[in-house]
């Protein structure tokens, strides 16, 4: 089922990426390796947590990452870069190592999810890209995940295409959704690109276009007589909908022997109108015909909705997921961390105006601790080559109370990266979108405290550092005050 | 300059146009011919008005579509579709006729910005996309508008695709500015497709690489002497970055009678800081070199560092602009408005649980209204087969203030939508990018009221009916009632 994405995308990419490159091959600093991190500063929606995706549409830019003969004649034209570099582009393929968290995994800021050491060109010119797709995926995976959580068990299916932000958001933010828990998507090339379940029913114009509602539903339901789910809200849910509804199970389906599989609504009161309808089903004997509602759903009206008992089975949510309208802007960076030089990584802190914007320097590792129950308590950064025994308590240095002296004991532990580019080679075994889906789902289940999970006040997870580490930040820092 | 999108997009469509077009086909509905408007309800950020783009996407996805042999084999797969239909899609073109406004003309909500008048079965399948692209395109133009009206005759770059929702958001988002007013984006791949200027210069990790700031200042400048743009906050903009940037436009740049272009701002208090620097510019004798500023900007900051004399002289602004943060939603729906039997075309409506959701029926004229200044007053809907005498004064209704009667005299109008396909045949001259741009700039610098582009409580602007139309939907309102 799976369909690489046919275009080259290696020209979504800023300017300066290449200005930056054009620069450093002019100096003969092209060559010089480098480490970026990525990392964001805060979760969508004051929430606990974020779920890292996109790492599968990374691995196949960079695979595919190369200039094409009329992308060089189009950098010709600007005459900002000289013939050589134009050449040197013209045959250029990433040669660089990536590592980076599995996809699905629960991320939390300021920690490096994805980290490239490569040639300082190679590192520069995939910046764009790779930022792009991890917060365009994080962003609705994350999302997703919310509403999902505030469904409570019912099914939510993305319905967003039409409102998405152009084709990609589309497809890609399907992929997304399915990751951070939807059943499926309407969207029917995001069915067959990635394998996702598809569903769709009518829209009103099928109802308006036979005027008669009932006969609407009929020709409906003579149709698809085993997925027959009516829109009800056209004209009156209470007066019209749900009567036509019932008269069509009765009339059109059950002399088939089959059943009234559902209705949708997507207007109105949804908490009032979901029960009223229920009843009339439930009076009618429908009780295993479903209600599905629509209409500018997100974790918040959903969480409402349940709330005052609407009885509801399944929603399709479509602006407010696919766009992440209440915050959408994943704010991931791409932050040099290191340059060898002198025969090691030397690290290299970012100051900046605004405190939060400080970065965590150097080559690192990221580990995930876990207590004797399995549950994640931590998160630890530790220097490249540093090696900790987890076998015995382990130092560690909160950052923000720094003052504090704690052990962790009694702990297992993780490293949260692994290899996916080596020397330009995808070293990684991309797993099926379903593996993806189904980790996200267990680490919330089973590794993931609840206080994250909570949208009220959640508990900020910890990223902690070893001594090392944050003895090596601090004189950093001071050296660079001094300067 | 221009490329065509390569991938066949057809496939971005939910799923019920399938389902529905099926249906269609089964009960040998699918040729009945059809109308459809697409309109939507309110403007973002509660403006005065919206830009309409993505025309010319519209087009290019229309004139492709077609359905592939391994698209019809994933049709089969779902076996919710009989073979008789797949076979009719592996063959499909769309036969209808298209009509809409310009690319670029300003419009306002519940007026059809464009209309599908075609076969029942051709009209439903481009439902999805046609949505999609007006949605993402007139939203970021809309969006961009406003931040270039606040930014008060400085220039204003889009600086997004890194946080842009997926690849075609960054690409067709940075289209979309530039039609909103951005002189440029820092997106190659948008530039190189469309033409849109570029720019770029470089990242905090052009400075940190070389850790030394003024090094890395004079590293840019040999090799951009005619373009040096230096980013001056890495680690203390008024202690290191400025005086690093000075020295380099006169240890460096002045030696070969060069001047620095430009140094850009990318953290901090940007009012307070954009002040001292161009003072301690002008002091070095540097009155020609520019500030640019960027970091989370839009319309609200940009307006406030402004008003606080800011000495500004562009804006790079990214994920504010490319996701448009504020109001990432743009709702144009898709709405059945008549369909053709008994020898003419009979309105169509939809009555809705949501007042708001009542749709304007029937085909229809959309007419802009002008008074003798140029000035556009109204907007007029009007029945397809009306014929109206603007050279005398013009009974209208608003439906609104029913009550009231009224007329335009002295007025010109300008019917707003144009043929774009006839006959499935696309018989509309594309404009250029630039014209496109251009006609959005002249119609709010000449025909749109300065009280409906204002951000506080604009002018809403009226969209009157003939006495004509209003009736027309008042009985199908009434008869609705009755059934």
């Amino acid at each position: 089922m799976y369909q690489q994405d046919e275009r080259n995308l290696t020209m979504v990419m800023d300017l300066y990426e290449l200005t930056m490159a054009n620069g450093y091959f002019n100096d003969e600093d092209a060559g010089a390796r480098v480490a970026f991190d990525v990392f964001y500063r805060k979760n969508p929606d004051n929430g606990g947590f974020a779920i890292f995706a996109g790492l599968d549409q990374i691995i196949e830019y960079i695979e595919n990452l190369h200039f094409d003969e009329d992308d060089i004649a189009y950098f010709r034209g600007l005459n900002l870069f000289n013939e050589d570099f134009l050449n040197y582009l013209a045959n250029f393929h990433f040669s660089g190592d990536v590592y980076a968290f599995p996809e699905g995994t629960i991320m939390y800021p300021n920690e490096p999810v994805l980290t490239v050491v490569a040639p300082l060109l190679d590192a520069q010119l995939i910046e764009t890209a790779v930022l792009l797709q991890i917060n365009h995926q994080s962003l609705i995976a994350t999302k997703t995940r919310r509403i999902v959580k505030a469904a409570d068990g019912r099914s939510v299916s993305d319905f967003g295409a039409r409102r998405a932000h152009n084709m990609d958001a589309a497809v890609y933010g399907a992929r997304a959704a399915y990751i951070g828990g939807a059943v499926g998507s309407a969207t029917v090339l995001a069915g067959k690109m990635f394998g996702i379940p598809v569903s769709g029913t009518m829209a009103h114009s099928w109802v308006m276009f036979y005027k008669d509602e009932f006969e609407a539903f009929k020709h409906y339901a003579e149709n698809y007589p085993d997925a027959t789910v009516l829109l009800v809200d056209t004209y009156d849910v209470l007066g019209s909908g749900i009567p036509n509804a019932i008269r069509c199970a009765k009339e059109v389906l059950e002399p088939m022997e089959k059943r009234l599989n559902g209705v949708r609504l997507d207007s109105g009161d949804l908490a009032y109108l979901s029960k009223q309808v229920r009843k009339m089903l439930d009076a009618a004997g429908l009780t295993d015909c479903k209600v599905i509602v629509s209409n500018s759903l997100d974790e918040y009206t959903i969480s409402s909705i349940i709330s005052q008992g609407g009885c509801i089975d399944g929603f399709g949510v479509g602006e407010r997921l696919i766009t992440a309208k209440s915050d959408p802007v994943f704010g991931a960076v791409y932050k040099i961390a290191a340059v060898y030089e002198n025969g090691q990584f030397a690290p290299r802190i970012k100051i900046s105006e605004n405190v939060e914007k400080i970065t965590n320097p150097g080559l690192k590792k990221v580990y995930r601790v876990y207590d004797a129950e399995g549950k994640a308590i931590a998160d630890l950064l530790a220097k490249a080559d540093e090696s900790i025994d987890f076998g015995g308590p382990v130092r560690y240095v909160d950052p923000n109370k720094p003052w504090k002296n704690r052990n962790f004991t009694n702990c297992t532990a993780k490293e949260l990266q692994v290899p996916i580019f080596i020397d330009g080679k995808c070293v990684y075994e991309r797993p099926a979108l379903n593996a993806i889906r189904d980790y996200v789902q267990k680490q919330l289940d089973t590794e993931i405290w609840e206080e994250e999970q909570r949208f009220e006040n959640p508990h900020s997870h910890y990223l902690d550092m070893t001594p090392d580490y944050y003895e090596m930040k601090m004189s950093l820092l001071y050296l660079s005050r001094q300067e």
